[in-house]
């Protein structure tokens, strides 16, 4: 869940890609059941603990999320000269009682390939995310991170509110 | 989704209800359709703005939650004496890629009424919403909350993590 490295890693700091150099000649666009073998899960390793999954393992958990419509969304940033998936982020619409039967979206799991940054792949992450959180009727949009991503999705219009608790059943 | 009060509200800090005695006369079941007649959304508006919602609406956001099953629950505590629900929360399990296809559950929206706090109501509902999500698979469960709640949650077994970022689209 939180969009950056898991901070017992050593994983880099810089894992949303924030970037100064916007490259819109890397298109974006959601998660496609062909996606494994273009490198996605070896990019979420970039961001926490991430095995390599079996194409029919990947295939099931592709068929659950996608069953869920648009209320739950990955999108991806493939690089057209490699083949490669270099960006990622996911959100899910949580349909709540609160605020007349309210929605919420929750941003999850941004990372920029290590070799991609400096293009803003992380802000049009994050702002393709927040688009589809408002256009489903979501009246915010939230996230967790480290401290130190405070300021790039402030840049990309958030504002810090509270604090994330957790509790681990196991790693 | 936090699990406090609204920040910007005047609203009771004491909204998880962190009491000092348990009292297990006061069962703890999952929502039924006929709990927004038994005060479950006035409740919920100890927590945030939640203006009351008829019943065809209320059942009919009941019912896209329970078609979700295990992966999206509501819990509350009926008072016995007054047929009042006086605590609830609620918890959904997001399926990810990360973790060898992993599952986190989300803590959302603890919240005790003022009139039944001190008896422990708020960490039963924690308590039984985390082990939901232990049973449902989960490698971890999270929740947002206010610095000024982070003791009650490290009570109930949690460790803070990271910060909450959120963008507003409309109260």
């Amino acid at each position: 869940m939180p969009t950056v490295p898991d901070p017992a890693s050593n994983k880099p700091s810089d894992a949303a890609g924030d970037g100064t150099q916007a490259d819109d000649s890397f298109p974006i666009r959601q998660l496609e059941i062909f996606d494994n073998a273009k490198g996605f899960v070896d990019l979420l390793g970039q961001l926490s603990s991430c095995p390599p999954i079996s194409d029919a393992y990947f295939c099931s958990r592709f068929a659950e999320l996608a069953a869920l419509g648009d209320d739950h969304v990955i999108c991806v940033i493939e690089d057209p000269n490699t083949g490669r998936i270099v960006a990622t982020g996911s959100v899910f619409v949580e349909k709540k009682f609160l605020h007349g039967c309210g929605k919420v979206g929750h941003i999850e799991d941004v990372v920029v390939d290590t070799t991609s940054r400096g293009r803003c792949l992380g802000q049009r992450v994050v702002r393709f995310l927040a688009e589809h959180a408002r256009a489903a009727g979501c009246y915010k949009v939230i996230l967790d991170c480290t401290a130190e991503l405070r300021g790039f999705y402030e840049k990309c219009g958030f504002v810090e509110k509270n604090v994330q608790m957790a509790m681990y059943f196991h790693d």
